[in-house]
Protein backbone atom coordinates (compact mmCIF):
# COMPACT_ATOMS: atom_id res chain seq x y z
CA UNK A 1 0.00 0.00 0.00
CA UNK A 2 1.17 3.33 -1.08
CA UNK A 3 1.94 5.88 2.10
CA UNK A 4 1.90 9.16 0.65
CA UNK A 5 -1.43 9.64 0.97
CA UNK A 6 -3.43 12.41 2.71
CA UNK A 7 -5.52 12.13 6.47
CA UNK A 8 -8.90 13.08 4.67
CA UNK A 9 -7.99 10.04 2.39
CA UNK A 10 -7.12 8.17 5.40
CA UNK A 11 -10.23 9.22 6.75
CA UNK A 12 -12.44 7.73 4.07
CA UNK A 13 -11.06 4.11 4.87
CA UNK A 14 -13.15 1.65 6.83
CA UNK A 15 -11.68 1.12 9.93
CA UNK A 16 -9.65 -2.46 9.24
CA UNK A 17 -7.51 -0.96 6.16
CA UNK A 18 -6.81 2.41 8.15
CA UNK A 19 -5.52 0.25 11.34
CA UNK A 20 -3.46 -1.67 8.92
CA UNK A 21 -2.18 1.03 7.63
CA UNK A 22 -0.96 2.98 10.69
CA UNK A 23 0.19 -0.59 12.04
CA UNK A 24 2.75 -0.80 8.77
CA UNK A 25 4.45 2.21 10.34
CA UNK A 26 4.95 1.07 13.38
CA UNK A 27 6.09 -2.57 12.13
CA UNK A 28 8.41 0.06 10.00
CA UNK A 29 9.60 1.41 13.78
CA UNK A 30 10.02 -2.31 14.68
CA UNK A 31 12.32 -3.35 11.72
CA UNK A 32 14.65 -0.10 12.78
CA UNK A 33 14.71 -1.65 16.29
CA UNK A 34 15.96 -4.90 15.16
CA UNK A 35 18.32 -3.39 12.96
CA UNK A 36 20.08 -1.82 15.96
CA UNK A 37 19.50 -5.28 17.72
CA UNK A 38 16.78 -3.38 20.28
CA UNK A 39 13.93 -5.74 20.72
CA UNK A 40 11.90 -5.47 17.78
CA UNK A 41 8.69 -3.20 18.70
CA UNK A 42 7.49 -0.05 17.53
CA UNK A 43 4.53 2.32 18.24
CA UNK A 44 3.09 5.48 16.64
CA UNK A 45 0.43 7.77 18.13
CA UNK A 46 -1.97 9.35 15.57
CA UNK A 47 -4.34 12.42 16.02
CA UNK A 48 -7.17 13.47 13.26
CA UNK A 49 -5.15 10.70 10.86
CA UNK A 50 -1.94 12.09 11.41
CA UNK A 51 1.11 10.53 12.64
CA UNK A 52 2.03 13.07 15.62
CA UNK A 53 5.19 10.74 17.27
CA UNK A 54 6.70 7.53 16.20
CA UNK A 55 9.30 5.04 18.28
CA UNK A 56 11.23 2.00 18.62
CA UNK A 57 12.48 0.28 21.71
CA UNK A 58 15.49 2.15 22.53
CA UNK A 59 16.31 0.52 25.68
CA UNK A 60 19.98 -0.87 25.23
CA UNK A 61 20.76 2.23 23.33
CA UNK A 62 19.32 5.07 25.75
CA UNK A 63 20.60 2.78 28.85
CA UNK A 64 16.81 3.64 30.38
CA UNK A 65 14.53 0.76 31.58
CA UNK A 66 11.46 2.68 31.03
CA UNK A 67 12.35 3.84 26.91
CA UNK A 68 9.57 1.47 25.32
CA UNK A 69 7.94 2.01 22.23
CA UNK A 70 4.92 3.01 23.99
CA UNK A 71 6.31 5.39 26.75
CA UNK A 72 8.49 6.83 24.29
CA UNK A 73 5.59 8.20 22.14
CA UNK A 74 3.45 9.07 24.60
CA UNK A 75 6.22 11.05 26.29
CA UNK A 76 6.81 13.33 22.71
CA UNK A 77 3.13 13.06 22.26
CA UNK A 78 2.78 14.96 25.46
CA UNK A 79 5.58 17.29 24.87
CA UNK A 80 4.35 18.20 20.81
CA UNK A 81 0.53 18.69 22.11
CA UNK A 82 1.37 20.78 25.29
CA UNK A 83 -1.20 18.58 27.58
CA UNK A 84 -0.29 15.10 29.51
CA UNK A 85 -4.45 13.86 28.16
CA UNK A 86 -3.77 12.82 24.76
CA UNK A 87 -7.83 12.14 24.88
CA UNK A 88 -8.36 12.57 20.95
CA UNK A 89 -5.25 10.31 20.29
CA UNK A 90 -4.84 6.52 18.80
CA UNK A 91 -2.41 4.56 19.74
CA UNK A 92 -0.19 1.42 17.58
CA UNK A 93 2.13 -0.86 18.80
CA UNK A 94 3.19 -4.27 17.22
CA UNK A 95 3.08 -6.59 20.74
CA UNK A 96 0.55 -6.06 23.51
CA UNK A 97 1.63 -3.29 25.87
CA UNK A 98 3.50 -4.78 29.07
CA UNK A 99 2.28 -3.42 33.09
CA UNK A 100 4.20 0.13 32.16
CA UNK A 101 2.91 0.62 28.93
CA UNK A 102 -0.43 0.04 29.65
CA UNK A 103 -0.30 1.84 33.04
CA UNK A 104 1.08 4.80 30.50
CA UNK A 105 -1.69 4.36 28.48
CA UNK A 106 -4.32 4.77 31.23
CA UNK A 107 -2.36 7.95 32.59
CA UNK A 108 -2.36 9.77 29.48
CA UNK A 109 -6.07 9.02 29.01
CA UNK A 110 -5.64 7.62 24.77
CA UNK A 111 -8.80 7.29 23.69
CA UNK A 112 -8.09 3.99 21.58
CA UNK A 113 -5.06 1.39 21.32
CA UNK A 114 -4.55 -0.71 18.41
CA UNK A 115 -1.88 -3.93 18.30
CA UNK A 116 -0.22 -6.14 16.41
CA UNK A 117 0.09 -10.05 18.05
CA UNK A 118 -0.40 -10.54 21.72
CA UNK A 119 2.53 -11.50 24.43
CA UNK A 120 1.58 -14.51 26.19
CA UNK A 121 4.55 -13.65 28.31
CA UNK A 122 4.47 -10.64 29.47
CA UNK A 123 1.27 -8.88 28.31
CA UNK A 124 -0.86 -6.35 30.61
CA UNK A 125 -3.99 -6.24 28.31
CA UNK A 126 -5.37 -9.83 28.28
CA UNK A 127 -2.61 -12.30 28.94
CA UNK A 128 -0.99 -11.48 32.29
CA UNK A 129 -3.45 -8.47 32.91
CA UNK A 130 -6.29 -6.44 32.27
CA UNK A 131 -5.29 -3.38 33.07
CA UNK A 132 -7.08 -1.46 29.45
CA UNK A 133 -10.26 -3.17 31.15
CA UNK A 134 -10.23 -2.71 34.73
CA UNK A 135 -13.74 -1.69 36.42
CA UNK A 136 -11.60 -0.06 39.32
CA UNK A 137 -9.42 2.12 37.05
CA UNK A 138 -10.61 5.54 35.99
CA UNK A 139 -10.37 5.07 32.34
CA UNK A 140 -10.78 2.92 29.54
CA UNK A 141 -9.81 3.02 26.23
CA UNK A 142 -11.41 0.87 22.88
CA UNK A 143 -9.28 -1.48 22.12
CA UNK A 144 -8.27 -3.43 18.69
CA UNK A 145 -5.91 -6.26 18.45
CA UNK A 146 -4.57 -8.72 16.06
CA UNK A 147 -3.58 -5.77 13.26
CA UNK A 148 -1.05 -7.50 11.23
CA UNK A 149 -0.08 -9.45 13.77
CA UNK A 150 1.86 -12.26 12.06
CA UNK A 151 4.14 -9.78 10.65
CA UNK A 152 4.40 -8.13 14.05
CA UNK A 153 4.77 -11.50 15.86
CA UNK A 154 7.44 -12.74 13.23
CA UNK A 155 9.91 -10.12 13.76
CA UNK A 156 9.99 -10.53 17.16
CA UNK A 157 10.60 -14.68 16.59
CA UNK A 158 13.25 -14.07 14.50
CA UNK A 159 14.68 -11.62 16.31
CA UNK A 160 14.89 -14.29 19.65
CA UNK A 161 15.99 -17.08 17.61
CA UNK A 162 18.95 -15.01 15.86
CA UNK A 163 19.99 -13.75 19.53
CA UNK A 164 19.52 -17.64 20.56
CA UNK A 165 22.03 -18.89 17.30
CA UNK A 166 24.57 -15.90 18.16
CA UNK A 167 24.88 -17.20 21.84
CA UNK A 168 25.06 -20.49 21.18
CA UNK A 169 28.23 -19.66 18.37
CA UNK A 170 29.51 -17.56 21.48
CA UNK A 171 29.69 -20.24 24.33
CA UNK A 172 30.86 -22.96 21.65
CA UNK A 173 33.60 -20.25 20.64
CA UNK A 174 34.58 -19.92 24.32
CA UNK A 175 33.88 -23.60 24.95
CA UNK A 176 36.91 -24.36 21.95
CA UNK A 177 38.79 -21.67 23.82
CA UNK A 178 38.89 -23.35 26.96
CA UNK A 179 39.28 -26.59 25.32
CA UNK A 180 42.68 -25.36 24.37
CA UNK A 181 44.22 -24.09 27.36
CA UNK B 1 15.69 11.87 63.21
CA UNK B 2 19.41 14.12 62.00
CA UNK B 3 19.69 13.41 58.43
CA UNK B 4 23.36 14.17 58.55
CA UNK B 5 24.42 10.61 58.62
CA UNK B 6 26.71 8.61 56.49
CA UNK B 7 25.85 5.86 54.77
CA UNK B 8 28.10 3.68 56.92
CA UNK B 9 25.94 4.41 60.73
CA UNK B 10 22.91 3.90 58.40
CA UNK B 11 23.79 0.31 57.35
CA UNK B 12 24.50 -0.34 60.91
CA UNK B 13 20.88 0.87 61.81
CA UNK B 14 17.68 -1.98 62.30
CA UNK B 15 15.62 -2.33 58.68
CA UNK B 16 13.24 -0.57 59.90
CA UNK B 17 14.56 2.11 61.07
CA UNK B 18 16.80 2.58 57.92
CA UNK B 19 13.70 2.46 55.67
CA UNK B 20 11.95 4.93 58.02
CA UNK B 21 15.04 7.26 57.41
CA UNK B 22 15.07 6.78 54.00
CA UNK B 23 11.27 7.54 53.60
CA UNK B 24 11.67 11.12 55.15
CA UNK B 25 13.48 11.75 52.36
CA UNK B 26 10.14 10.99 49.97
CA UNK B 27 8.15 12.50 51.78
CA UNK B 28 9.87 15.25 51.77
CA UNK B 29 9.70 15.02 47.72
CA UNK B 30 6.29 14.28 48.28
CA UNK B 31 5.54 17.72 50.45
CA UNK B 32 7.35 19.76 47.72
CA UNK B 33 5.05 18.49 45.10
CA UNK B 34 2.28 19.53 47.37
CA UNK B 35 3.40 23.17 47.14
CA UNK B 36 3.73 23.02 43.41
CA UNK B 37 0.13 21.92 43.45
CA UNK B 38 1.01 18.80 41.67
CA UNK B 39 -0.40 15.55 43.62
CA UNK B 40 2.15 14.85 46.44
CA UNK B 41 3.94 11.85 45.84
CA UNK B 42 7.88 11.36 46.26
CA UNK B 43 10.20 8.29 45.47
CA UNK B 44 14.07 8.08 46.23
CA UNK B 45 16.24 5.20 44.72
CA UNK B 46 18.91 4.47 46.87
CA UNK B 47 22.00 2.13 45.88
CA UNK B 48 24.50 1.08 48.74
CA UNK B 49 22.76 3.45 51.57
CA UNK B 50 23.42 6.46 49.33
CA UNK B 51 20.63 8.28 47.36
CA UNK B 52 21.18 8.55 43.57
CA UNK B 53 17.83 9.55 42.10
CA UNK B 54 14.91 11.73 44.00
CA UNK B 55 11.85 13.35 41.91
CA UNK B 56 8.39 13.92 43.05
CA UNK B 57 5.30 14.04 40.55
CA UNK B 58 5.58 16.57 37.97
CA UNK B 59 2.57 15.46 35.65
CA UNK B 60 1.52 19.26 35.74
CA UNK B 61 4.63 20.94 35.59
CA UNK B 62 6.05 19.05 32.51
CA UNK B 63 2.71 18.03 30.69
CA UNK B 64 4.15 14.82 30.98
CA UNK B 65 1.64 11.63 31.40
CA UNK B 66 4.49 9.58 32.42
CA UNK B 67 6.24 12.08 35.07
CA UNK B 68 5.07 10.35 38.35
CA UNK B 69 7.72 9.95 41.07
CA UNK B 70 9.01 6.49 40.46
CA UNK B 71 9.63 6.61 36.64
CA UNK B 72 11.43 10.28 37.46
CA UNK B 73 13.64 8.62 39.32
CA UNK B 74 14.10 5.35 38.01
CA UNK B 75 15.02 7.32 34.46
CA UNK B 76 17.68 9.34 36.02
CA UNK B 77 19.12 6.16 37.88
CA UNK B 78 19.61 4.71 34.75
CA UNK B 79 21.20 7.75 33.48
CA UNK B 80 23.28 7.86 36.31
CA UNK B 81 24.41 4.44 36.37
CA UNK B 82 24.33 4.15 32.95
CA UNK B 83 23.09 0.54 32.68
CA UNK B 84 19.04 -0.16 32.54
CA UNK B 85 19.23 -3.04 35.27
CA UNK B 86 18.93 -1.25 38.57
CA UNK B 87 19.88 -4.43 40.76
CA UNK B 88 21.73 -3.47 43.89
CA UNK B 89 19.05 -0.39 44.50
CA UNK B 90 16.34 -0.01 46.62
CA UNK B 91 12.75 2.22 45.30
CA UNK B 92 11.60 4.56 48.07
CA UNK B 93 7.98 5.54 47.31
CA UNK B 94 5.44 7.28 49.31
CA UNK B 95 2.20 5.78 47.69
CA UNK B 96 1.61 2.21 46.33
CA UNK B 97 2.88 2.32 42.93
CA UNK B 98 0.39 2.65 40.00
CA UNK B 99 0.59 -0.03 37.07
CA UNK B 100 2.61 2.31 35.12
CA UNK B 101 5.09 2.39 38.02
CA UNK B 102 5.07 -0.96 39.17
CA UNK B 103 6.03 -2.26 35.61
CA UNK B 104 8.52 0.52 35.48
CA UNK B 105 9.92 -1.25 38.40
CA UNK B 106 9.98 -4.73 37.06
CA UNK B 107 12.02 -3.34 33.66
CA UNK B 108 14.38 -2.12 35.64
CA UNK B 109 15.12 -5.21 38.11
CA UNK B 110 15.04 -3.31 40.90
CA UNK B 111 15.93 -5.52 44.21
CA UNK B 112 13.32 -4.12 46.79
CA UNK B 113 10.27 -2.03 46.96
CA UNK B 114 9.13 0.21 50.40
CA UNK B 115 6.26 2.16 50.29
CA UNK B 116 4.26 4.38 52.80
CA UNK B 117 0.84 3.80 52.34
CA UNK B 118 -1.28 1.74 50.32
CA UNK B 119 -3.72 3.33 47.32
CA UNK B 120 -7.06 0.83 47.40
CA UNK B 121 -8.05 2.78 44.04
CA UNK B 122 -5.30 2.77 42.13
CA UNK B 123 -2.52 0.62 43.37
CA UNK B 124 -0.91 -2.11 41.31
CA UNK B 125 0.91 -3.92 44.68
CA UNK B 126 -1.58 -5.20 46.42
CA UNK B 127 -4.50 -3.14 45.73
CA UNK B 128 -5.82 -3.77 42.27
CA UNK B 129 -2.88 -5.74 40.59
CA UNK B 130 -0.45 -8.03 41.83
CA UNK B 131 2.75 -6.53 39.13
CA UNK B 132 5.38 -7.10 41.92
CA UNK B 133 4.57 -10.74 42.88
CA UNK B 134 3.24 -12.10 39.42
CA UNK B 135 4.51 -15.69 38.78
CA UNK B 136 4.98 -14.83 35.15
CA UNK B 137 6.78 -11.67 35.33
CA UNK B 138 10.59 -12.12 35.09
CA UNK B 139 11.60 -10.67 38.38
CA UNK B 140 10.00 -10.27 41.71
CA UNK B 141 11.31 -7.40 43.74
CA UNK B 142 11.31 -7.88 48.14
CA UNK B 143 9.03 -5.26 49.44
CA UNK B 144 8.30 -3.82 52.41
CA UNK B 145 4.79 -1.48 53.04
CA UNK B 146 3.34 0.74 55.94
CA UNK B 147 6.69 2.43 56.53
CA UNK B 148 5.64 6.43 57.51
CA UNK B 149 1.94 5.20 56.26
CA UNK B 150 0.27 7.78 58.21
CA UNK B 151 2.64 10.92 57.14
CA UNK B 152 2.19 9.36 53.35
CA UNK B 153 -1.18 9.11 53.25
CA UNK B 154 -2.10 12.46 55.26
CA UNK B 155 -0.42 14.59 53.23
CA UNK B 156 -2.62 13.13 50.12
CA UNK B 157 -5.51 13.17 52.24
CA UNK B 158 -4.56 16.83 53.10
CA UNK B 159 -3.67 17.74 49.17
CA UNK B 160 -7.45 16.42 48.08
CA UNK B 161 -9.44 18.15 50.69
CA UNK B 162 -7.98 21.41 49.88
CA UNK B 163 -8.49 20.78 46.10
CA UNK B 164 -12.37 20.05 46.85
CA UNK B 165 -12.50 23.47 48.71
CA UNK B 166 -10.89 25.62 46.39
CA UNK B 167 -13.13 24.30 43.68
CA UNK B 168 -16.36 24.47 45.29
CA UNK B 169 -15.09 28.12 46.06
CA UNK B 170 -14.32 28.97 42.22
CA UNK B 171 -17.98 27.14 41.37
CA UNK B 172 -19.56 29.29 44.09
CA UNK B 173 -17.89 32.31 43.43
CA UNK B 174 -18.46 31.93 39.51
CA UNK B 175 -22.62 31.06 40.92
CA UNK B 176 -22.25 34.55 42.16
CA UNK B 177 -21.21 35.81 39.48
CA UNK B 178 -24.04 34.37 37.36
CA UNK B 179 -26.22 35.54 39.59
CA UNK B 180 -24.74 39.31 38.80
CA UNK B 181 -25.04 39.53 34.98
Amino acid sequence: MTKNITPIEIKNMDERSRDEYFMGFALEEAHKAYALGEIPIGAILVQNNTIISRHHNRRELDNDATAHAEVLVIREACDVLKRWRLTGCTLYVTIEPCPMCAGAIINSRIDRVVYGASDYKGGAVESLFNVLSHPGLNHEPELASGILGDECSQIMKDFFKERRKTRRSTQEAEGSALEMR
